[in-house]
């Protein structure tokens, strides 16, 4: 069990998840000796649970190709991996060291026939409720190809995770002309035109336009969407703390701020990062889901929430099945790759 | 004039920069109909002002090369950047539309000794003042080279702006550790530490960090720059609409935003995009600062005080020192170019 805190957040927030989806079942990977105590003190999760013992553990600041070479067979990481594919899990989920958690689940689990590269799909809060913003830094630069088999894993993430039918899809640029942009984001957004898959490709949104709901999918390569989503948060820390410190300046405002007590809980509920928590991978053999490192239980238990959404919707299946037709119409253009055989 | 309201905005804009620093003389370029009438009603700057008469205009919406091509010698933008090339102006201030803007300050202008691509530097507020943020979208990608001369450039940008003796710099990247990130951020970094070069080079830092101010000077190339400034303007906005809907939701706290008032006008004034306007194009000879197309005459008179900050500070020739010293340090590995020929 990974994170800045370990089991300390991962049972409590195994047992919030628990409680809300009564037909999942746990396999804990870490260390008994702290695993077991715990549980004691969290019943409705013990009920349900199986602890796996290991007691070597990927360091948080552990570089990936160390992890793996590292944490091989018998880390709390490898271990839960693992048991996705062999099918003692349906999935799972991860407070640890990102880049080392991608490595190993692009090691283990493999990746999707056709896909040379997964990606990591964030859940954005916007305005209109929520998007999914793919790739948020599995790997830098992305060709043609590659965002639009984003497009179409976000696209199919998004109807697992939000039931839509349709939701719709834009691939991140700079400036909403066609004539700009990078040629690969150009090339994309020809292929989703030209390829007539069944996809709601709503064309090019800018930066402003994620926060603001405008597409249900935001497709972009990893740095850039890494920026993206860390600048949003920055400036929500930022505007947090300009926002208290004006409501603190005077007696008249604070008195105001405690009269408006209630609205800064709901804005602060609506914005809770631990409520939007949960990076999932995409494009590999299984779902591994990705909680932020330093969250609490709440946050972790989103983060389950997530796992289950992506389970129970068959999200697997979705990718698959939608990547086949993407790579049926792509086969004269480009060569079918996997790295199953590595 | 440019802008989306043109001359409506600008000339009340320039009466208030007028005001602001009466030892400025301006140049209008523009329709002579439209103008003559407003500096009537604008008496402070009229007596500091000449009109040069044009009636052809570049289209918010036209195409770089098509602006180049039909705005050539007879245009306002054009004649506006001529007039910095033939030295009747210091600086020249457009609302314009930004792509043309750049094409047609890089062809008048010409690029400095050594520079390959001109970069727009913007100005970000943070948690402690404002930082400087460069390339926000004059060109997409940059390979090492072309950061450290943006790092260069954006750091005499900074002295010349908060009158800082040694701003500090870091490098726009995913992950702090140096593992991470593109080759060219990496080989940036190299460079900044080995070139000895006179600048306080910090190291990475990620998007969240922008807002905090962690460096004055935040060094990317132009798509993942965009991307990231208007992400963060997306979550602004997103935060005040939320912020507003919260404080409707019950009289309770409609009581309490009335009187805490004060505080949300502090609040807005900080975050106010009006009092960070200014995009500078760096790595020309001379100076041309982009105002927001949509702004009113408060924002295109701080875009005036930045194209005062940058004549009174000698912008340029800092820049051109600083980058002789780069360039006879980067000498033996790379060759020196510069389209002065085109």
């Amino acid at each position: 069990m990974g994170g800045d805190r370990g089991p300390d957040v991962v049972i409590p927030g195994a047992e919030l998840a628990a409680i809300r989806h009564p037909d999942f079942r746990f396999l804990l990977f870490g260390d008994q000796s702290r695993i077991a105590p715990l549980l004691e003190r969290h019943p409705r999760l013990k009920e349900k649970s199986e602890i796996r013992h290991t007691d070597v553990f990927v360091a948080m600041d552990a570089k990936p190709s160390q992890a793996l070479r590292q944490g091989r067979g018998k880390s709390s990481m490898w271990m839960a991996i693992d048991s996705v594919r062999q099918g003692d899990a349906d999935v799972a989920v991860s407070a640890g060291n990102t880049g080392a958690l991608m490595a190993m689940a692009r090691f283990i689990l493999k990746t999707l026939p056709g896909i040379q590269r997964p990606a990591i799909a964030a859940i954005w809060p916007t305005l209109r409720s929520e998007s999914v913003v793919l790739d948020v830094g599995a790997t830098i630069g992305a060709d043609a190809r590659q965002l639009v088999e984003f497009a179409v894993m976000g696209e199919a993430m998004a109807r697992c995770l939000f039931g839509l039918e349709k939701p719709t899809v834009g691939l991140l640029n700079i400036g909403v002309e066609e004539i700009k942009g990078v040629e690969q984001v150009k090339e994309a957004a020809r292929l989703l035109r030209e390829l007539d898959l069944p996809i709601r490709y709503e064309g090019f949104v800018e930066g402003d336009d994620i926060g603001q709901g405008k597409v249900d999918v935001v497709v972009t390569e990893g740095f850039a969407g890494n920026i993206a989503l860390k600048a949003a948060e920055g400036t929500a820390k930022q505007l947090a703390s300009f926002l208290k410190a004006a409501l603190n300046r005077t007696l008249m405002s604070r008195l105001g701020a405690v009269l408006a007590a209630g609205a800064f809980r709901a804005l602060r509920d609506r914005m809770d990062p631990r409520k939007h928590n949960g990076g999932v991978f995409l494009g590999l053999n299984g779902v591994v889901v990705k909680s932020h490192g330093g969250t609490d239980a709440l946050g972790f238990a989103t983060a389950i929430d997530v796992a289950y959404d992506m389970v129970h919707n068959d999200l697997v299946n979705k990718i698959s099945t939608d990547l086949a037709k993407l790579h049926l119409r792509l086969e004269p253009q480009a060569e079918v790759l996997s790295d199953t055989a590595v």
